[in-house]
Formats: structure tokens, sequence, C-alpha cells
């Protein structure tokens, strides 16, 4: 049963990662002064897909496209929260992880892209601790097995109910011959620091940890009987409020419905569009600059609300790219183009360098860092084509540095009056947007010599046309007029023909120059061998244990170790 | 046309990794004062199997092993070498890389153990230049392309014909639907800093670069016309001769063959020996310590020669680790013991701590070095056993640290008169033996509180019983008798009925905790997407681009981007 046989529930067309709280059917977002608390109450019969039950607080991608909007709106929207309890709304269940049928029936592509996102998500959880000072406390009254545990590992603070059957435990390796891929791995071993020989035990036994031995080995930051446990949860919320650097103050700003229009071979939003060539394989991610400066001062920004342009592209940007990577799995390019006035985007990228120090100001910066981050892990060719008319300046210029390559037009076009293309660079490329891996984007591509970074670095402020942006290095080949169509052409004709799996590792490799974080071991180490894995006829086949799994019957597996 | 139905050639029974120049059919090893020549000169028919020729230069495993023992046997037989030439002995080709039509034909299981080998090969050559001072200079003369070009990035130069023919390439993306996976793409990025937009271009064409355009993206670090190859060969030998802190003399230890009986169910060597119990899919491995304490001093080593104790464990357990991995593919578990007298051993690690300076003292603390690291990228699950008799001290309890898990029996056993066991530390255990990734295995171990392993150095000299080493984080469990025998027995009962993939991937998560550097990352990030593409029917399919290569006929491809 393929994701693409599968029929998406309740009629839908395509998978929406755009939703609300009101509509919200599994989790409950509530905010009591300084605490918020998300409830996870998976609603059995809400399924992405039909052909399942999200039984015992498991869940599927849609699950996790609330649990990402719930963490998105507290940071914009309640800047007085700094602490976050996520709790489970059933009893004696904490969260029962991914849904099994729900993966044992999907395609390779969606188990993938399914857990690309629950990574990001629970990514975004560590951000705001990191980044917001919004800190989360996860409150395990059950049992948390797999994406369950994962999901509390990427909390602050795990504190467990000591009753005697509450349990935490990463039972895929016994149970269902996959790796705990959403992080669960590395987070045990490299955030949790748990040894790797107790690390060894608890991922190969199905019952999981409890009591006392989860605190030992660190599984756990506490446990508490359950008659104490609500005290502790309020103690804990109340500690973690004090020390938290959260400085928001006055109103959030609504994160009000995007203006998305879909249609056949387009998406259209107010800033940015997409065209897609079904023949060339291809999407053309169009993106406006704002059409005016940036407001004069704080007061000028909360009043545009998320219209300010910056949240908005970002906001636009990110469906686009969710968009995209699920719901349409064959383009193999995503071209970036952009229009309009470079300097309104500078003023922007202006506002946001000198008000850096407001909540807002940051909450505007780290989300453009995630959404860049996405499209660095995004498993297609990205290439920025930087034409007449175009403003990749600052904050755009970035997209030109995640692109596997870009192309600049030397001059101007025959018949087109248009000023030729220029790149400017601002104070936003160098640090406000790191990858995952710890270096910005231009660290990454002045490996060689690091003094590249300040070449560029003195060129702020500088328009560099296609000669000097090339001789800098910024950009990949300046092309003149003669050239740029067949030179194009040929590229995007030959990207579109190699095999889609070679092209995904390749770039998953070259893109993540130098050092690992965590973050990007993730979805480096760990991700990778999951999807080995999730190839293999032990995990997936007619007898594998995804298949088996519920059935009564036992899988079989080739027992070569390879 | 799997590896197991495939049919060794001449008459073998199983793959051998023992061999000597007098053996060699693929390489000439020729020294010559300071400088030795490896030249490449691949018999056609000399592959490993049947069924494929080795044309253009192009290699199998089986060329791969005589490249590995001619880069051992450089460094301890031929201290007075300091520069190592690679080159080719076909004109106008240097390399073609892997052989297609081997890998088309070989097992998933073949293809991995091949690049996992190739890869460590290649590592080799890289800890020669950093740790022995004997450096590598490829000279490429004509088409290095694919494993050809990734051989050249091993070495420390890369001197490129410029006859406009010549070139290095990375074509695999393009012609054969995989990655440059013993290393290439990491390399490029991360060694040779390219550029990630020109390594991009470079990985996607069929025709490699050449000339000025090589130089300028750093591919290769000179060109130099034909007349002029071998002068700059010349000078560039003496200036590396020069700036090489090798400081070799006298003799070198001639790596005398090994004393070896591999028989249905075990493999014996002088100091190990290995007894496979097929139906609990299990290996054990019994490591004998020195009959003796260590020589007085270095003419009594130098005496011994390859019988010294740490060079030839380290042989027959680096033949045994490669002898399982590639003919046992069934075992689940690799299990440790030893036997002897610890004392010894540790005589043995004093020696190699006060000596460390002399050449052959550093030759076999680097190759130990090497060989713990080859267990450690050993896909196979690893167990220490402690018991009555064993002397996991100092070098041999890294057995113990490398181990997924290791048991310690508390006492003794009813009716053994042995005293109970024992671990005991030396400063062996505290530096120079660092994993892929750059940590110590203790300082891996103990990522949670780093004082623990000040605590563990504390205790150099003293003898830890079981509980005591439990305490101090060294052993995962420590058992008494009445415990022992149900516990093994059931953890071996059901490690050996999981599925090999999740524990293949597990183990691979679990035990590098932390960092990572080039070479951590080349077993993680890139191989781990090679073996995902390995599955891929894009590549390995009917229709797929490693099978279709030289029939004429296109590769069809699944256009799903994942």
């Amino acid at each position: 049963m393929a994701s693409e046989d599968r029929v998406l529930a309740r009629g839908a067309k395509y998978i929406d990662f755009q939703t609300e709280p009101s509509r919200y059917r599994h989790w409950k977002l509530a905010v009591d002064g300084d605490t918020a608390t998300l409830t996870m109450d998976v609603d059995e019969d809400g399924g992405l897909f039909e052909g399942y039950q999200l039984k015992l607080n498991s869940y599927d991608l849609g699950v996790d496209i609330e649990l990402a909007d719930a963490v998105q709106r507290l940071r914009f929207e309640h800047p007085q929260v700094k602490v976050v309890v996520v709790r489970s709304g059933k009893n004696r269940v904490f969260c029962a992880g991914a849904n099994i049928r729900m993966l044992a029936g999907a395609t390779h592509a969606h188990k993938v892209n399914f857990c690309k996102f629950t990574n990001e998500t629970r990514n975004g959880l560590e951000d705001s601790a990191e980044n917001s000072g919004q800190r989360y406390i996860a409150v395990i009254n059950g049992t948390a097995a797999g994406g369950g545990y994962e999901l509390a590992l990427a909390t602050d603070h795990i504190i467990l109910a000591d009753d005697g059957a509450a349990a935490v435990a990463l039972p895929e390796v016994p149970l269902l011959a996959v790796l705990p891929g959403t992080g669960g791995l590395t987070r045990v071993v490299d955030k949790r620091k748990v040894r790797r020989d107790h690390a060894d035990f608890f991922c190969t036994i199905e019952e999981g940890i409890k009591g006392k031995r989860a605190v030992a080995w660190r599984l756990v930051d506490e446990i508490a009987p359950n008659s104490k446990l609500e005290g502790k949860i309020d103690e804990r919320t109340k500690e973690f409020a004090a020390g938290s650097k959260r400085n928001g103050n006055g109103k959030g700003i609504a994160l009000s419905p995007l203006n998305r229009t879909i249609d056949e071979n387009s998406v259209r939003y107010d800033f940015v569009s997409v065209d897609i060539d079904r023949a060339a394989r291809m999407a053309t991610i169009s993106i406006k600059a704002p059409e005016a400066a940036a407001p004069a001062d704080i007061d000028g920004m909360i009043a545009q609300g998320a219209s300010f342009w910056p949240l908005q592209v970002a906001r636009e940007l990110d469906d686009t790219i969710l968009h995209l990577r699920i719901n349409e799995l064959e383009v193999a390019l995503l071209v970036f183009k952009s229009h309009g006035d470079g300097a309104n985007v500078l003023s922007y990228d202006a506002f946001l360098d000198a008000n850096k120090a407001h909540w807002l100001v940051n909450e505007v910066r780290q989300f453009f860092k995630r959404v860049l981050k996405r499209i660095d892990v995004t498993s297609r060719t990205l290439v920025t084509l930087v034409e007449p008319g175009s403003c990749f300046v600052g904050t755009l210029a970035e997209l030109v540095f995640a692109s596997d390559r870009s192309y600049m037009l030397i001059g101007s076009r025959q018949g087109d009056n248009r000023p030729p293309p220029s790149l400017q660079l601002s104070a936003m490329n160098f640090g406000p947007y790191p990858m995952s891996h710890g270096l910005t984007r231009l660290q990454s591509r002045f490996q060689a010599d690091p003094s590249d970074v300040d070449r560029a670095e003195a060129t702020i402020g500088t328009t560099l046309d296609a000669e000097e942006a090339e001789e800098l290095g910024l950009i990949t080949f300046a092309l003149d007029d003669i050239d740029w169509d067949d030179e194009i052409r040929v590229f995007f004709e030959e990207r579109a023909s190699f095999s889609p799996d070679s092209l995904t590792g390749m770039e998953a490799n070259l893109r993540f120059v130098g050092p690992e974080t965590m973050e990007s071991k993730i979805f480096a180490r760990l991700t990778a061998w999951q999807n080995w894995i999730f190839q293999r006829p032990n995990a997936v086949g007619e007898d594998g244990a995804l298949r088996r799994y519920g059935s009564g019957q036992k899988p079989k597996y080739d027992m070569t170790r390879v």
C-alpha cells in the first residue's frame, strides 16, 4: 500500500502544512501566564490517510504538523510564555510513537519525508529553548515508547511518573527492525550522554526502563510518585520560568492564515510564487522584495504584524518547501529567482540587525534561520539564477549560498532594459543564519581560505556585478547573454536525467562541509542509516517486521550481517 | 549474480587478506633509498572472483588487499622510506576505479564490505603520512576516474600530467547512479576543501576536469607537461623527504607469514583463536597473553621481530576481523575472551609507553590503533566476557571499551580454583588508541562526566574486581556465578534473533558518541548514504545503472525524489 495509492482522509487533495489551534484534532494548547501546556490527545480517527487508527497517542504526519504549528505560535503569539509543559491527555500512556500501520503502508518517500519533518519539529523545540528562552518540560505519565520517548528527548527536562508502570522505551530494534530515527539514538548518547553500553541495552529491550534506573542511566531527569507529580511539575515550571531568558513583552503577533492559491501547476502567495514545469521536473520559486522600506521602529513592525515582510516571506517560503517536498515528489530541481527592489530587502536587513535585541525581531531572525536549514536538508537540487531585475541581497542572498549551484548573468539581455543583475551582502550573511552543522553558509563555502569570508564581509554595502561576484567566489558561474540559455538548459536537462537517489546522497554529502553537530548528525549518521534500513526486506519486506507487526506472525529475517 | 554464487578464482575457498610482495599480481613495490614507488599495474585476469576482467587498472578487493599489504610493509619493513610515489604501470590511464562488472554482480554485503576495506586502506595511507612521516604522492598520467581519483585523494600531493588528456573525474553519479563512496565526496570538500558548488559540478560530469582548472579548483596540487613530469616528481619527492619526520633507522622488521590454520568452525593463530558456533551465530575470539615479560630494550624487541607480542597479536587480530567480516556473514556476535598472565601484557604496555619515540614502537602502537578502529566499524555486535583467567588489562582492555556490552564475573566459579577476574588499566588506555572520531574509547564512554576519565586514570596500577570495575563504569554488568549463565545465554539468543540491519544501524550510531572527523564522516554520512543507494533499484535493479553499464542500454530510473 503506497502513500500515492493511499487515500488522504476527509477528501483532502494534498497534505497541508497550514493549520491553527482552532482546527487542531490532536493537541490542546493552553496558556496560563508564563506557562503553556501542550496536551497530546490524539484523535484515533483523525489520521492523515485512510486505513489506520491512531491508537495510544501514536502519531502520523498530521499530528506532527499540529505540534510544529503550536511550537511556532508559542514563539510568535505568546511572548510571555517561558515554559511549555508537554503531557498526555490519555491515561497511562504518554505516546506510543509513530503509528506502525501508517509506517508499514507508507511509501519509502513518505517515510523519509515524515521522519525529516518530525526531526525538524523536534529540533525546533530545542531551538525554542536555546534561542527564545521557551523551555520545554515533558511529563511522562505512562508509556513513552519510540517516537514518544524521542519527543520527550527533545525537551529540556523529563519527569517520569514513578508508579511501577510508567516507562521510557526505544523498542524499534527488537520490535520493528528499524531505528529510533527521530533523533532517538543520537539524543540518547549525544544530548543526554547515556553511556553507550547502557544505551545498547536500553535500545534492545521492548519493555523499556522505569523508576530509579531511568534516572541513574540519565534517561530521564527525575521521577515522582503520582501523588507528588503535579507538585513536582509546578516546582520545575517555576524554576525554569525564573531561569528563562525570554524577554517578550507586550502582545504577540497573530500568525494569520497565509494568502495562498494552489493550482495544478502553481502555488501563489503574496511574495512567493511557485511554477512547476512537469516535463522539465522543475519548480521555479520566485520571491518578491518588499514594496517599501522597513518600518521606522518596533511599533511600526508590530503594526504590520504577520505582514512584516521578513516574517511573511519566511512563512511563505517554509510552506513552499514543505509543500513541494511532500506533494511534488517528481520535481528534481528547485530554481530560486527573485524580483523587486533590493534596497527594500536591505532596509529590512538593517532593521533586523539594528533591533536584534527585541524579542520579536529575534523570533523573525530565528525563523528565517530555520527555514534556510529546512532548505539545506531538502533532497532536491537547489539552483539560484541571478538575472536582471533580481534582488539577491542580504538575507535573500543566503538562497544563493544554500544552492548547489548558482548562475549569474553578465550584463543585460538584448532587448531587456533592466540593469544588469547585482549581488549585495549585509550583516545577515555573517552570523544570524548558521547551518545545522554550526557554520554560516559563507564559512562553509570558504573552508579553503577563511579570509575569503573577510573579503566578502568587506564588500557589505557594495553592489557586485557578475564578474565581481564570481571573482569573490560568491556564485558558481557568471555567464553572458550568448551562453546563458544553452548552458542553463543543458544543466537542467542533465540534472533531471540523473538518478534521484545518487543526487540525494551526493547533495547530502557536499552541502555539509566540515564539522558536525548533534543536529547535523541526526540528519547524517542517523537518518542515512534509517533510510538504508527503510529499504531492507528485514524491515519493509512482506515478511519484515514492519509488515508483520501486530499480525501475530513473527518476522522472518535474512541473517546476513552487512 | 550474488557473491556467494560467484566462484572465487583459482579455486580459492575463502578470501584471504594475507599476501606478500612476491605474490602480488597487481602492484609493484620498489624501494630506492628514502623513496618507494608503488606501481599499479592490474592483471586483467587476476580478479578475485571469476566472471569479470580488471580492465584499465580497475580494481576489486583482491587488488586492494595487495595495496593494504604494501602500505603496511612500507611502515614496518622500510624504516628509511620517507616518500611513496603511487603511479600507474599502464599508458594513459592511472586507474579506472572499482570494477563495475564486479560491483554489478556482487551481493549487497560484498559491496559494503569491499567499500569498508578500501576506505580503511585509504585512511591507512593518510595515517602513514600523519603518524609515520611516510608521505604519499600520486602521479596521474592519464584518466583517474572514480575510485582511481579517490586513491589519489588519499595521498598528500597530486601531480597531474598536463597533456590535454589526463584528467581526474568522479563520474559515479551521472554514469552509475551511485556515490564516489571510498571517501571521494568527503575528501573533495573536507580534505581538499574544493568549494561545494565546484564539487557539485565536478561530481556530475562524466569527463572530469584537467589542466589549469583542476589546479584552480584544488582538485590536484599541480600539473606538469609530460616532458617535465619526471623532473617534477623528483623535485617533490626530495622536498617531501626533506620535510618528513620519519626517524626510522636500522633494519626494519620482516612481516613474516602468520602461522594460521583455518578449519570448518575455527581459525587458529599463535595468540588468537576463533571458534564459531553456527547455531548460535557467534564467534568467540580468544586472545592469549604473552608467555613472558617484554624484552629489556629495543635490541630485544628487534631480535623478536614479527613475534614481538603486541605486533603479532595485532596482526592476528586484524586478520581475524577481516576474515570474519567477509567470509562469515551470518555471524552476529563477536565475543572477546582472553587468557594468560596480565602482568606480561602490562609489561609490554610499559615497554610501548617508555619507548614510544622509537620508530618501530611507534609503528606497533599506530597499528594497534588501526586494528581497534577496524573493530569499531565492524558491523557485528561486540561483546567482551571478563572471566576467571582472563587478562583484559591495558591494551587488551580496549576490547572491553570497544564492545557494545561487557560482562564481568563477580568472584569465582564453583569448582574453578582460578582467582576472580580483574581489570587493570595502563597508560595505553588514555591516548595512544583514539577512535576515528578523535576521542579515546574512555573519553567516548564518559561523555556525561569527563572526570570519570580522571577517576579511571587514577587507578592505573590497581587491580579492579568486578564490583569496582562496575562502580567506575568500566564494564556494563557485573554478574555473580548464579546469574551468569542465564543472563549471558538470554542476551546472546536475543541478540542473534534481531534484524541484523537494525543492529548495524544502531551500533553505528551508539558507538560514535560526540564529535565527528573527516575519517568518521566517511564511515557515517558517506558510507551510510552509499549503502542506501546500494539498495535502490535505480542503482542495482535490473534496469538500474550498475546493471546496465556497458550494455548499450540506458538505465531506467524511478524519478521520485526521496
